[in-house]
């Protein structure tokens, strides 16, 4: 197996005179091949391409699109070792975290098909016709969800499998019947390109139409802004920075004919010691604080960078145990130059602040782009009075907040801007206390933990990735587990049609098969 | 019973200083009371009071909640024939057309309120704990979905009781545990009044918090912009204009925090006249349209603004038995001067279209503020070289499109502006005609629709009233039926909570009260 450099439009592949390279991610240096850059006229054959893939592919019976995505999944693995490699050198993730990864990527990609499978998600309801009806009687109607369109997918930096090519958003946009254009992260273009061709021999062998997929790639934001203006493409996935993230919002909202954009973009992920928890554990709550926190180099989206506790002997323990354990951290190597300069810069503003106190930096790097780990104490006073000091520094950095007494913890919990996450240290002393802090927990975030740490998303079906405002660009969503699919699906009624007319899921003869409501009553199907 | 005038803020009364009057919609006289305008002082009160009440509305039993719906319904009906009366006063609407819309609104109250008991809204998951799972356990983790928070309604002109202060969109965001902030309508501010009495008469009576309603009205644009702007609301509902549905989704878009907005705003409903159809029923089929056109002056937003037919025999017989029908229509009042001077404009406006033929129209009317009745004519070929041809007259009228042949009907259908319908005249000899015309159907719009006319939308769990841009801002979504709860939730994951600290609903002895998910498999539940 061998890199080209070369863009997907569907099966078909195109080299452009405008090319750029991965770097590697210890060193710096760039790896070949050289990549070719997308400009106006791939982004136009990949549209195109996208929307007559559209009307076919989403007529597929969902048996085929199944098969489809578990094919992918199969020709990601096949490519062993060598994929774990490339992805290892563009971005400085261990390979043993980017082997977990990969089969996450593929977990998911199966789980969708199950799903599809299933049915759920064509959220089928039947009003039977009510001919005798006073004083006007009721027509056959039927409804089933479908997909919406063709879905550009940003690839993210921090997963280059689980969120990117193949990732989350890919397999969702693909199991709802929606076509995907893929602009590929351009720290990670001979990772994209290896998952490229994986779906290509998974589309090729299930008998897909060859736009279901088009990758390009290229350095620069103006190919993601075109993209997402093109008229064809009918939703918008993205997980990155917020600047990112607001810019495809405002691309997306002024179109002509405006899309939805489902954007994860940035979180510090509050984490509240309660007060018996700190009594009993802070020396171990301190320990796993410090895991959670280094986890990937600090480059998670559910990375803990807020920590709240009341003032106290605990709290005094659990921030000498962190502190020493902070200062001990051997720097690793993160995703991009641009990401260590951006956190560079975010600590160090965060460090000249005068309300904040920086408790501990981790060990001097010996080698350029290593993240150094950073933990910083604020009052929560302070804190509530220059909200910029709760906002991300994506990397090994955290934030812990004084509190003077119960009332100023759920005070900050109110006045911060929407999480992803929200995580309890409790003990059963701590149930009134947490109570109490509920409402504000549920409208801050998508996620509540109790007694875990927010870094590690599980993928199934009751998970919510996801949370209002700027966590995401719309709240009502996750883009992890299986509901993510209703991003891309809206729903379409059939009224008076003959059962020869109807959509084959909607017929009586198939009805039964999966879950539905008939006149409002839920029916769990016989096929699951 | 009387009217004040006056504000609702939650349960207080306020006068304003600046005021305005309804105007009687036949004579264009100003009605009495004068009515107080809302201003900032106003929209900050009420933002502030439904904020006060968000937590403690969503917190009541839903069976408290299902009870206020239904007490809402109770009280509209207590009013009796004056609030009929004077909605007929205000709006031109007949009496007997105000009572249907009236046992409508009370019908969609108390469908609401089953749903809500039903709880299927409640979207909940479980995926139990995996403690022995290698690599990893699984914690346990639990889904339902929450309410957003306050929302914006703004009331129709064109349904001043089903789609107004207690209309469909304020029946589901209360029933999924909003509060709501009322735009009322300035066409009718005193249907507005009663109906806010019997919201804020069934608050109090079953122990809603003063903030779930508050009313506001005012004549200007200003005010609708500026409750949109609000921080506290958390999502807007709308039914007008398409130019009124932009404004609230540029202000929605440029807010600190963006928030979804369900606008329902144009659509032109196609219905297309199938062979075998217009063969065996073309006498028929013109009558049912007259009446589908000229319900309520042609004000409703699925009035059959476009009629799609192949040239032939079948089609000149409609033709010609249409336009015998418009000939003698006898015009009616309008809903506003405003209305009917846009809609003789609109109507002017295609006359002058140098492609479009002017068939017909209604009776010179005797009074002011009455819709003429308007048919057209113009080719498939003209029509697709200039969109504007399908744009709505809000109204009365009608653009008959000659096709040249079937491949003509479907390029129409391909190249339309989203919908909110599409219909199918059709007999069984269609069939084939039908099925290669659906997939570009189910595109256009939210509801298909067979043998029926658009006109007349089912309040059911089956029905979609929404449909793609510019049909409505949100395609994902439906103003009408039970789904329309789905547009004010977002899901929330609770990770590792005992069951003490959960959600009442998704506790052990709860969950299987209500349908829901185990790891993925549906589960029915027993207590419907």
């Amino acid at each position: 197996m061998s890199l080209s450099g070369e863009l997907f439009l569907g099966f078909e592949r195109r080299a452009t005179n405008h090319t750029f390279h991965a770097l590697d991610a210890v060193h710096g240096r760039p790896l070949s091949p050289a990549f070719s850059a997308a400009g106006e006229a791939e982004i136009e054959a990949a549209c195109a391409l996208a929307w007559s893939a559209f009307a076919p592919y989403r007529a597929k019976p969902l048996e085929e699109r199944a098969a489809f995505l578990e094919s992918i999944a199969t020709h990601i693995l096949a490519q062993g070792e060598e994929l774990v490699r490339r992805a290892h050198e563009e971005t400085g993730l261990p390979e043993a975290r980017l082997s977990g990864e990969r089969a996450r990527t593929v977990g998911q990609l199966r789980l969708l098909a199950a799903e599809l499978r299933a049915g759920e998600w064509l959220g089928l309801r039947v009003d039977p016709a009510l001919p005798q009806r006073q004083p006007a009687p009721r027509p056959d109607i039927r409804q089933r969800r479908i997909a919406l369109g063709p879905v550009a997918v940003f690839g993210a930096s921090n997963f280059p499998l689980a969120f990117s090519v193949a990732g989350g958003d890919s397999a969702a946009a693909l199991a709802a019947g929606c076509p995907i254009v893929v602009k590929g992260h351009p720290a990670h273009p001979g990772t994209s390109e290896w998952v490229a061709k994986a779906i290509v021999e998974a589309a090729r062998e299930t008998g897909m139409p060859p736009g279901v997929l088009s990758l390009l790639n290229g350095p620069d934001t103006a190919l993601g802004a075109a993209l997402a203006a093109d008229p064809r493409i009918r939703a918008i996935a993205f997980t990155g920075s917020r600047a990112g993230g607001l810019a495809l919002m405002s691309v997306a909202a002024q179109r002509r004919a405006p899309i939805p954009v489902y954007a994860e973009m940035s979180s510090v992920n509050p984490v509240v010691l309660m007060p018996a928890a700190l009594t009993t554990r802070a020396a171990s709550l301190a320990r796993e604080f410090i895991t959670s926190l280094t986890l990937g180099v600090g480059q998670f989206c559910t990375n803990p960078g807020l920590i709240l506790a009341i003032e106290g002997k605990g709290l005094d323990e659990f921030l000498e145990i962190a502190r020493a354990a902070v200062v001990e951290l051997a720097p690793a190597v993160m995703l991009t130059p641009g990401i260590h300069r951006n956190f560079e810069q975010a600590v160090g503003r965060m460090a000249a602040e005068g309300a904040v106190k920086l408790l501990a930096r981790g060990l001097e790097p010996g080698a350029p782009h290593c993240g150094r780990a950073a933990l910083f104490s604020v009052s929560a006073r302070s804190l509530l009075a220059e909200p910029r000091l709760a906002e991300e520094m994506f990397g090994p950095a955290s934030v812990v907040v004084r509190c003077a007494e119960r009332g100023e913890v759920l005070e900050v919990l109110e006045h911060l801007e929407g999480q992803l996450t929200v995580t309890l240290q409790m003990e059963e002393g701590d149930l009134a206390f947490a109570q109490a802090l509920l409402p504000a927990m549920e409208r801050l975030a998508g996620r509540l933990i109790v007694n875990g740490w927010p870094t590690g998303v599980e993928v199934s079906h009751a998970m919510v990735h996801g949370g209002p405002f700027p966590a995401t660009s719309d709240g009502r969503s996750t883009s992890v587990g299986t509901l993510a699919i209703d991003r891309f699906l809206r729903p379409v009624c059939y009224q008076g049609f003959s059962d020869a007319l109807l959509p084959e899921e909607l017929r009586a003869a198939q009805l039964d098969r999966r879950p539905h409501r008939l006149d409002g009553e839920r029916r769990p199907g016989d096929a699951r």
